[in-house]
């Protein structure tokens, strides 16, 4: 049976492949990407920007599965190393929470802090806002109260508390599609009631010779702690005449007070160039969501959505990362 | 010699493929895809959205051409089988009509009332507008007066009269690219007055699990009578933040009173998924305008353009499809 | 008790004030105006762009009326002299229609055609478009079909048949506050089936030198026969930085064929001047929708609404007005 | 010296007069508006959209105060008889706080819980939210943290703690002029954190015969405790071709539950009219933002911004105004 | 007959009014603006945003005059005194120029350099851009080659050559209402050709505790030069949800590099508040374009158009003027 | 060592491919497209929007190079067969210029006028504009002053002075995306003043037949003298519901007076059909920047970015492109 415990160190069923020769970026992508394709189940077109967290001898997650209704909803997931996923057929039907067919559900990021998994999620009641739920089992999930109020999306919660409290990055927004975005991190006694709101970083960059996150910025996976700050992937992205285009970027913020920048990347970590990533229902997206660490070797396994329209994989060492990301910094 | 009668029943020469194994849906794409592709003939660089009736022996057709200005005009076109289209190097010139160098017309329809066929389309006369004409040999073709003021589009003939009158469906619209429209049906006791316009179904879907036709819809194919009511194709479209995003559903109208929506799909029935739908003029377009129905075996040949590049084919059987809608139902 | 019949020449209770001492313009505004302003009855804030015809011994009319909720609805009217109205404090409630809250009424016109009186007005019917009812008494209303699909405002009656069709200006447009729009004319053999509709007259102006219309047009009052052809009045409007300005200006259309412009105003013949045209809740306009012609003197009474707040009369001479359209024309 | 006490009952010095005669509307003006004026001292060209409690022997007050910068700031203010302001030049300098010439203030509410002042308005930080700050004296004001994330405007605090909860009205928004807006209400334990958002209700109306509020709505006053439950008098705007207008309403909700509406008026109560409403820096406004009542008598002494340019009072009978909301409500 | 000699110092005919008793500001109104009202000669509904100079005994001027056409064309005017003007009744006929009925003249300025009179306007040839001509006598113009590409407006030369070039103050625009701009500098050795623009000021101010200037400014009249600098009146303008306000600001430029901006005010110097400035054909603007300066006494009239609609007058002294601006600067 | 000379006729150097059999356009397709693919070099995503010219014994050229911060900046490079390129890793540094690390350079175009090699491209100083500068070697760049005032792209220099002056074509535009644009000719007599700006060609052709240019236009290679004329090659753009699509055209200019447009295709040569055209950063892009032309054989090399993300090659005679243009030809 499947136990809530930590998964071994140097865990021989961590999802890797070592960087490509020739490969010179610090991230570089699964072979075998994407991960989940399209149609990967009846009834459903597309899994994508979901979230993954190691889970008693594997891994467990939640994943943004879209139906031909195209609505997007959260089903559970089991993969024993990361790579071949069985899904739930059914949505997850959250305990505490009356159902309601128009809230949507899409976008979600899950934690473990201490002895419970939670769920952060774009939801939908009257405009989209942070949602939360908590399991122990990925089986039952309790739904929580809101944490934000409209408009809100990219809502990621710390691992640990800080200073004896609870950390929500997130990005303000409007309810359309957003042609700005800043990221800001809240505080919470009890990950009911929050406040102390402080602005973490700006989208932009022109002024330091950079247009790729020039649009709007979000972070992404679970900050993963290091004794250099928290490692913050995210996500930048650019306005052309065509559309957005999504990449992937890292920051490193102050281990006591996240709202300190010390580093970020004044690039992207990787870029749409695969054709999994500049071709589906929206082009020229790379949408980091959750991140594998496999501490003893600083393994970085990163999940990513490609194009909304399937689930990716992606590498990197976290020292490198954290190297990469110090010596090609701009913060403004 | 070409004579306007009908098909046979069973006609061997009725474009067909069965359904693939492991194939699970109700429509699926002709293997041969694009049956019309890329520069399909001198000047021109493609052939899409358009509409094919039996004809003679064959097949006729009445195709939105686009040459090198991406000027939209119609041509007339014949096949054998439907899929091998001789297409007519000249455009349409209608008798009654002035020609006007600024006239566009694209997304026709065609569809045969008693012993004549009659075509509408999107015309351009200060605005798009649904235009019509009619012709018995797709030789000649006798322009008639426009339906409605502008700004309209996708207006579709039912195939006889109803109660004595003719119908056309439509979809209003602005003169842009319109990010909204509701389907809408009109009477005419002789094709060129007409009145008693009635709303048949809107867009939307959100509060019923449904985004896939959120932004606007309109009606497809020529509507096929069955027992169960008209089987209306129509697409339906969701904006990303990166483009619209069009799609096939299915609806049942009621048999006299066809603004009456007994049954239409919950989700899409085709969505772009295949390289020729994802990637084109206009990315992510399945647009499907034409639909062969024979009627012996319930075989259904349905057309659509992709991508505003080529035009493709896909089947399905219509009880499977009225099945599928009726189970798949949300009116709304 | 009041009879529909035509009022007599040379009618003493014509309203009417002379053209004041150094007032050179061709229109010129009553002295007492408003007419009707603020708060003219109970529950009441406004009644505007209204329409009034002869009836009876005196004046009947259908007046856009607007309560506190500002939903538009008409409400009827009598007048002994053409300026002082009692109003019915109900709205009116049409006949052969299901009686929806969603419904708005606005910017209505009347007109006598034969024996019977026309309404038509903007209704909102999943989108703004020309609706109609019939009256003979002015306290029953039939509604009959709305004669287009949306979107459409600015529905006026041509008051007799020509050729045996009825004739209908309109201004087709969208569902917002529509920064564009033409005038159209369609025919119908019955009044509740259009067809050959026709553009009339383009927006625009600024390659003849003018701007006041460069925006939209749309037709005001009933179009008045004369020997030169139609006289129709409407109203031109131009956006400025901070918002829409609607002025009044005339054409002369054939008689026969209505959507032949012999003669247009390169100039407005009103524009909001007084503190109740350029003040209000939709600052600076001018918007006419109903003339009373006295025949045998050749005199006219000009309603218009005046910044969508209350109603205000101007008058002219149909003579001077034909002389000044034929003089100072630009056709384009 | 001012001591903060309770103003007595039926004060002599209470703002008021009686209904003039002929006035039917359940709120009326005060016949001296504006009660400050443009320019009303030197270097300030506007005060509105302000608050105002009562205050030792008389009343104090936290005003948006436009100096010739156009940049708004709060000023505290004093006054005997609520009529005749005496505004500090300087503005509020709040300790706890680091000055930040970027940071805007604007549109204060004021509220007394227990022994203390709360002020909370519409802040720039990054984006406009919900400041915080609390005086016991009105001479010195230490902030608090920003309740909530951007982008918010309109925070309304509720007089007393409910269920042990400290309880805020918001309107969640965006970063320009918002063309949209619902208000919400949220739960907190200590002022800093907060959650459990709920929507109390949104803008619309126009499926039950209103227009008026169709745009955005937002809290207004203070709300005031009755029997009834909380009145809430709020703002509505609905956006013409020419821009925005801004009408008061009022709602009354569940004493305990203050998310549930139990009536809410089904149109304004105040609409821009007056000269000093309907023309200004920002024309057509009337911004409710205080109330003073004075329980004894059930007087009630509403004050309003009025076209962004000065301050107005208009006054009712808080239980006339409660039977007015029960009687003509609609809630949606 | 007239001569183009200089008005003599401490011209008794200079229009002037001393500072009324309790006005504060640095610029006062002229008690009898509009100086130019509405509807000041037949067939001219306004005469705004216009340029005069001292010419002869008296004073001449072009004019933006807007007939019932609403286009705008330029006139020469006469006054000996300032106030009293004669407006031709026919627009300037530029010579070296085909008459093009589609090309617009608005917003004149007039300068002297040396023995020749100096027009710059936006013009529009395809697209809004600064045009120019020249005359001796204010009778005969002769049309110069446009300055500019498009687009652009604020065209505003320099009284002297600066280092042996022309200077030309600019604002780049759009080719609609220009939600933004800012005011550049360009040089010329012929006043053909145009080249090093630099830029002058931007457009803002939220960072330095200002809004009135945050949407787009533009130069006004001719600079002035004094010891401290070159005085530049100009127009500074805020967005508000129902629309522009143009406000006066000054800024003084470096003698020798006018594109050092010396000192700027941190407020402007006269808002829209005056009737005729609030209400009108685009409401609450106020538009320096031209300013008199009698040297001897310092005395300033500055000549501005409100609300698009009249042509009005105020006064400084330019000693107190150049006081207040470094007193009052901010420069950013 | 390299030096500046002209590359001899018949260059077997010169890049080339005959028309593949079966191929009927007048411009055909590099087979080994890209030429300078995605991620060509270390660091760098992508090179596009390019030019090259002759030198020395082959060619040199200046690239628009994207990093991953994907700000856009110039790069030299050297060729000998013009198809392997070798790009220096760091952007080109200007002398006479103060580096700032906000002034980004996109869409380079270089021209050889007698002994100098000038390049202009798209700069930002506070607003696109068209930024200049020289070389004699490729290796030391001086820049001159910004020739326009922004918003400006697309400055082409033509490749001799004609009539004694310097002409410049260029495209005004705004400060974002640029939904409309059409083709200027500026003079300089010294490469620093510019004037006689003269309209060239506009967007357009819906009344004459065509969509593919309907949005924009804008200048590519340097024109070609021929003696028919000069062979101006451009990029036409029609924007679609999901983005614009750019597409290459030609034009003859009189040699003489070069705004005289004396033949203008009525189509486009090429649009965007291959997979590395329709898919990328910015998909459905053919931009021309560059041309070879070898004199003696007529043959011409056009270099062009295909969807923002490579460098592609088309091959076309420029005699054959002179008879297409005059054989498919519309001015408007």
């Amino acid at each position: 049976t499947r136990r809530p415990v930590a998964v071994d160190a140097a865990d021989p069923r961590f999802p890797w492949q070592e960087r490509p020769a020739g490969e010179t970026g610090v991230v570089w992508r699964h072979r075998g990407n994407p991960v989940i394709g399209r149609n990967p189940m009846p009834e459903v077109q597309g899994i994508y920007n979901s979230a993954v967290v190691p889970f008693g001898d594997g891994y467990a997650g939640v994943f943004r599965t879209e139906k031909h209704t195209r609505f997007p909803l959260l089903h559970a997931g089991w993969s024993e190393d990361g790579l071949d996923w069985q899904i739930e057929p059914q949505p997850i039907r959250f305990t505490n929470r009356t159902p309601d067919p128009s809230e949507y559900a899409y976008d979600p990021r899950v934690v473990r802090i201490e002895d419970c998994y939670y769920l952060t999620w774009c939801g939908g009641h009257n405009g989209p806002t942070i949602s939360m739920a908590r399991t122990t089992d990925f089986r039952s999930f309790e739904q929580m109260d809101n944490a934000f109020l409209p408009f809100n999306r990219n809502g990621v919660l710390f691992p640990r508390k800080i200073g004896g409290k609870y950390f929500m990055l997130s990005r303000p927004s409007d309810n359309g599609h957003t042609p700005f975005g800043d990221i800001y991190v809240s505080q919470s006694p009890d990950l009911v009631h929050w406040g102390k709101h402080e602005l973490v970083m700006r989208k932009g960059g022109d002024t330091v010779g950079q247009w790729w996150q020039r649009t709007k910025i979000g972070a992404g996976p679970i900050p993963i702690e290091t004794p250099e700050g928290w490692l913050m992937i995210y996500h930048g992205v650019i306005d052309t005449c065509n559309g957005f285009v999504y990449s992937m970027g890292a920051a490193i913020l102050d281990l006591e007070q996240p709202w300190r920048v010390l580093y970020r990347t004044n690039q992207h970590l990787l870029t749409p160039e695969a054709g999994y990533e500049t071709t589906g229902h929206v082009p020229n997206v790379v949408f980091p969501c959750a991140a594998l660490h496999d501490a003893p070797t600083g393994r970085l396994a990163i999940y990513y959505g490609a194009a909304d329209t399937c689930t990716c994989l992606s590498y990197a060492y976290v020292n490198d990362l954290i190297d990469f990301t110090k010596n090609h910094s701009a913060v403004f």
